[in-house]
């Protein structure tokens, strides 16, 4: 039986797929069935190469009643940018559920899992930052820091965004790009917590090892997502903000105690009791914010729920795009 | 910066690399690489997916001085037969270890698992069994108990092969194929036992779950490979085989511990206490067989270092093979 393999390139995916409100409901759903128990998701695969500064995350997920599942394989290679490539690359591979044959390669170099992880941030805004959200800030200067809060703003159409990284050169780019690109108000803070003080919502995306949000800044209306830390060893958050906090919610308990915020927080003692998950928020099996004051915190390290997710999503819009391969 | 990928079928890969002594010899040095202890083999990741009776493993190695590696993909869905489909599928993809850039897709259907799997089965079978085999046993009837008895065969070129397999139609049609493959008699056996009796060499290739190979039938001048167990649950030998032999040997004992034979020894209580890895004895930083009337036993899971080994072996060798695919 004759089999064709769809091989998509970024270029053609990013005719296909956007970071949209219909890629946030696809998301949303994700979560929603991660909450529901029938979704299987093996623990992330991980291999570092010291030799070149390199790390590959490897990660899938199967959701029932879903035709395909994905894998997809995540290198980040931290000197690449001496060689004038990118750090972050990678491909995911479609599955049919039924079969197990491969039905598409994407060579999305990273881009669908850009936006699925800022499609999760938005997911997270949905459910838990306050109504009115007049101020959002973002702490970091990348390809993140843009997607969170192009992808907050889908949600939570605030009027002002707020920057902050280590490096002001890429801050003020970053200010400047939202700018344009959501028309909004945009400043570059001289300091995180001016900027964390004056936001009614806050994005970290930083790699950060050391936490570059305070508890003592946290303060009624606000709510947070780390969206940085996927990894043992990074943390973004000061420990002490998950119980400072009315409300801890991560993606999964299993994967936030080994690369989240909770991993730190449950070394310093100051981990919340039985935290929820985002997908139990979503579908209502756990309540969401309770008061127009509470501080929330969204603790995301990115699940093969997601990329299983946008994956099918793909699929389902890919037309005649892609090179067809005779593979048997 | 410009970027091809390039995307190889099943079909350009037979073109391109066969099962021969340099495919063994490939597949050697990856296990010596492995005893080296600088190898970086993340464990198995592994996904089941109980409505279609399908399972997903995803193998990965990283072996210094190899300047790439490979995620190797490998769904099995057994109710495929019925759809007129392998159970067996997958990809493997090639990685660059400097940069993470993908540089190949090889679409390859399971075909380079097998070959490098019947590969290993030939480094076990030069580096342990007795100089002189003249009847080579094999227990399964399928792709892989022709492959393994191919591989064996070039390096113990044996007279005769023996085929027992639970369905004597199936055990037969291996038999004649191997006879007409390598030139050699080739026999069906109505029962285990007496396959082993008379053979100085036996490989095991089932997915069995009850052993198919008792203790009792060892004798001196055998060796035993047993190949087929690669998930918790199956075990193709008795447990009390593993210490009735005077030399056990496992492909690595992280898996063989999780996966292989070793499993069901540890549990019955007969595992031999720090079992040597194939690599060591491919080094000699282990002692191999020590006396022709010896009996020793191979335990193969299939690890990632053979994948990237064998990837790595297809790239120096594919020429203009292939589709190239702009990928950036």
């Amino acid at each position: 039986m004759s089999h064709d393999i769809r091989i998509v390139t970024e270029a053609e995916l990013r005719e296909v797929v956007a970071l949209d409100v219909e890629t946030v409901d696809v998301i949303e759903a994700a979560f929603a069935a991660l909450a529901g128990g029938e979704v299987v998701m093996p623990p992330v695969m991980s291999m570092a190469l010291h030799e070149a500064n390199g790390e590959v995350d490897v990660k899938t997920a199967y959701i029932p009643g879903f035709d395909g599942f994905a894998v997809k394989v995540s290198p980040g290679f931290f000197d690449n940018p001496k060689l004038g490539l990118p750090s972050l690359n990678g491909l995911m591979i479609l599955f049919s559920a039924r079969t197990g044959l491969v039905q598409a390669v994407f060579l999305d170099n990273g881009y669908l899992t850009d936006i699925r992880t800022a499609a999760a941030g938005a997911v997270a805004a949905r459910h838990l930052a306050p109504e009115d959200v007049t101020t959002a800030g973002v702490i970091g200067t990348g390809v993140q820091a843009r997607l969170q809060m192009r992808a907050v703003h889908l949600v939570r159409p605030f009027e002002r965004v707020l920057v902050w990284g280590r490096d002001a050169q890429r801050a003020t780019e970053c200010a400047a790009d939202l700018k344009a690109a959501l028309g909004v108000q945009a400043e570059v803070c001289t300091d995180a917590e001016t900027l964390v003080r004056r936001s009614q919502l806050v994005v970290t995306t930083t790699p950060a090892t050391d936490p570059v949000l305070k508890a003592d800044w946290l303060h009624p209306e606000l709510h947070v997502t780390a969206m940085g830390s996927d990894q043992e060893g990074k943390q973004e958050l000061e420990a002490a903000c998950l119980t400072r906090a009315d409300l801890y919610v991560c993606d999964r308990v299993s994967q936030a105690e080994k690369m989240g915020e909770l991993r730190a927080a449950r070394a310093a003692g100051t981990a919340p009791e039985d935290p929820a998950e985002l997908g139990q928020i979503v579908t209502g099996a756990r309540p969401g914010r309770q008061a127009p004051g509470d501080i929330t915190i969204a603790d995301l390290t990115g699940t093969g729920a997601q990329d299983t997710a946008i994956a099918s999503h793909v699929a389902t819009r890919l037309g005649a795009a892609g090179t067809p391969i005779r593979a048997r």
